[in-house]
């Protein structure tokens, strides 16, 4: 067993902050399929399945917010909007991209982890 | 601007569910406090800074559920319940050591990047 002694880390709230926000697993959504190219809000609406058009826009907010996406008004008439990675946006996207393959690698593990402990449970 | 048509991509429901839990901020500092070593409750709880012991108990029983954390009892009177990381918890571990970092290294990044935003919407 690791000695510990209380308070002799602090995890870094800015830190903690940040892995919050990026954690938002629809954050993650739009920023891989940004990572396909620019979008505009009702493409990505209809590619991202299961979000709704008040969260998409949540979502992008934040997501420009933090710099990892920009709004980019094109100059056409109308004028449309699209948006686009940051090269912030696009070095998170590297790492999400890792955690994604991961995650997706490792279900049938997972899986098998909640079904062994639920049947557990029940016993 | 990429070309999209609707549904040409359904995210993995499964992966997004992973993705859910583990982008928990609680959990991860739960899993990067375990790589120090396997670990008591209380202990836990006295050097994750901020979390409560119901959020941590919480927190525990879910990384146990999936497969990431074991719970062992010690053969000692009286028994003592340690915490510690299974392999799936480890390999899991190596994903997020990176996005942690990643984070500690971007975010003055992303600070500034908040701070910009923030005098726009003001302005």
């Amino acid at each position: 067993m690791a000695n510990r002694t209380g308070g002799d880390r602090n995890y870094d709230c800015p830190v903690r902050d940040i892995l919050d926000r990026i954690g938002d697993a629809w954050s993650v959504l739009v920023i891989l399929e940004l990572a396909r190219g620019p979008c505009r809000f009702n493409a990505l609406c209809r590619v991202i399945d299961g979000i709704s058009q008040r969260m998409l826009a949540v979502t992008l907010r934040r997501l420009e917010r933090d710099g990892f996406v920009s709004r980019n008004v094109l100059p056409v008439a109308p004028p449309q909007v699209e948006y686009a990675l940051t090269d912030l946006g696009w070095s998170l996207k590297s790492q999400l991209s890792g955690l994604y393959e991961w995650a997706d690698n490792h279900q049938p593990a997972i899986r098998q982890a909640r079904e062994r402990y639920d049947d557990l449970a029940d016993a």
